[in-house]
């Protein structure tokens, strides 16, 4: 039998995979191909048929990020392999899966977000504190900060990813109509997009929501949170996407802010729950918007100005020398 | 303005997470939670609303994964946090996106398929080598056998993923039509499910995919190949899966191939394309059947009997030692 063959294959040596939780050496490597060479007589090379019966096969948008993506990578100032760590997943289906790595892919969209032995508790708790300050606005307050952690404006109905478990912000709007208010809006202005709750309302036209956040062609979570992204089915127009570049100051944001307030109060509503992350100050370690701490004020006197009660639970913000006073003077233009 | 908190919300502290293609310490930690506080002057601690709220919002199976991954994880003997690598991607949508971590990740859908320097090259001649061996049945040989490496059977139209890159069975399938073949059959040996090639051809009704390959509840690539997949609109009924549980021998593998091969031959095939993976062998290190040589070579001689040309394309396989050894039993048995 005739065996082809062709050396330029060896090319291909990356150095690790992610399995099973951790890097390990990579098994598909160049050895394969020589160790079964030496038990063979001999081989042809390959002739070169050009790429068109590739492109028969692949998409030439994929061929063409193949060919440029370790370059890429390289000029983004990394090293080694190109790997991915988030992914562009927009549907499940119900299967049994027994192994523990295929269930948490199956409740995930990227490789980030571990679960640690207290999670779970951790995650309950973060919830039942943004339903707490919820209480307080039901008997009466304007006001209630929910300090939640772990954050969940990226988890979804089924899914975890992005630090987030249990989706505070929409299980505190979820509640709400049973206790009395009957227009929910949300307005979202973490530095990332908030793809979980926007996918968990996203057929519901009774709840806006709302989010002004980094561009996702260039930040987490990449796949959601495009300006085109409307809502779905009878909620199409109940979502509105607001996305920014990075280096966004106070005054453009400001202005952006003002836009999305003013949809809100087109909408009327008797409750308004605001994903607050303090990563759009400018010392945020892993955020690249470039706001300060007057920006912060005028942000929530803004938010406060048409008189909605307002639940304002915590999502992102890592600059954690800076965190404690960044939210205290976003807080403070509350009842400034 | 009330404050809540609950000091429970801490039991939550994971030690890394993957970003940018490696392991950095966790970003969303505890000392956030306590950054904030410090600039407040108190909190109200949480009141207990119980799982309702929760399940009004996110679906049972996912809020009962949440409690128990973490103990499966270390169950599994794995230790640290639970993170997963691979996800039920099922379709993407043209974006426009700057940054190579969101380009990685719109064309895989695993954190385990690294691009190399190299990669693009080596995967060009891969898909040669296999187009190389299909002219050589074109020409009147009966068999072939392309060794490709990388492998090609998870790689999809716009996807990479599970060492594959350019799908090179598809490949040679696709150019066999303008070769003078008119019904191409393609069936898949290896321990994994070539997703890939399935999704490749689930809406065609001429080209036949069969796949024997381990169970994907327990194993790579979990989401797919589960034996209720038959094929995609026109499609129906030309994808055939034969999941076999871990631990399967010889008896009852070739006992599967032989209704695989009855399934094929009922096509009257002028070509199959065989995605052969040796990791099916005994001393595979990440795979678990149990099939020896002389399995081997008996699997080849069924696959031999009908006398249709066969386009041998190679797959994994990752006991180097014995690869070679593995490979020539199996290719043995079609001159036997």
């Amino acid at each position: 039998m005739k065996v082809f063959f062709d050396t330029r294959q060896n090319d291909h040596a990356p150095a690790r995979e992610m399995h099973n939780g951790a890097w390990m050496p990579y098994s598909e490597q160049p050895s394969r191909a020589a160790a079964i060479l030496n038990q063979l007589a001999d081989f042809c090379p390959a002739r070169d048929h050009g790429i068109d019966p590739i492109l028969a096969v692949h998409d030439r948008a994929y061929v063409d990020f193949l060919k440029v993506a370790h370059a890429d990578w390289l000029a983004a100032g990394r090293e080694g392999d190109a790997i991915g760590y988030t992914f562009p997943v927009v549907a499940r289906r119900p299967l049994r899966l027994d192994r523990i790595d295929a269930r948490l892919g199956a409740y995930s969209y990227d490789a980030g977000t571990p679960i640690a032995a207290g999670t779970w508790d951790a995650a309950y708790w973060s919830a039942q504190t943004a339903l707490s300050a919820l209480d307080a606005l039901a008997a009466g307050e304007r006001h209630a900060f929910a300090l939640c952690r772990p954050p969940g404006h990226h988890a979804g109905r089924d899914y975890m990813g992005g630090y987030c478990y249990l989706n505070n912000a929409a299980i505190a709007a979820e509640a709400a109509r049973s206790q009395g208010f009957s227009r929910v809006a949300i307005l979202d202005v973490d530095y990332h997009h908030g793809n979980g709750t926007q996918d968990i309302f996203a057929e519901d036209a009774d709840t806006f929501f709302c989010s002004i956040h980094a561009d996702p062609s260039t930040d987490y979570p990449f796949y959601w949170g495009h300006a085109d992204e409307d809502g779905i089915g009878a909620g199409r127009g109940a979502t509105l996407n607001l996305p920014l570049p990075r280096g966004t100051g106070g005054e453009n944001y400001l202005a952006v802010l003002d836009s999305a307030m003013a949809a809100i109060a087109a909408r009327t509503p008797d409750l308004l729950v605001l994903s607050f992350g303090a990563d759009t100050h400018a010392s945020d370690p892993i955020c690249a918007f470039d706001l300060d701490r007057d920006d912060f004020r005028a942000m929530a006197r803004r938010i406060a100005a048409p008189g909605i009660p307002v639940l304002i639970v915590m999502e992102g913000g890592y600059a954690v020398d800076d965190l404690g006073h960044n939210v205290s003077a976003f807080l403070s233009g509350f009842t400034a």
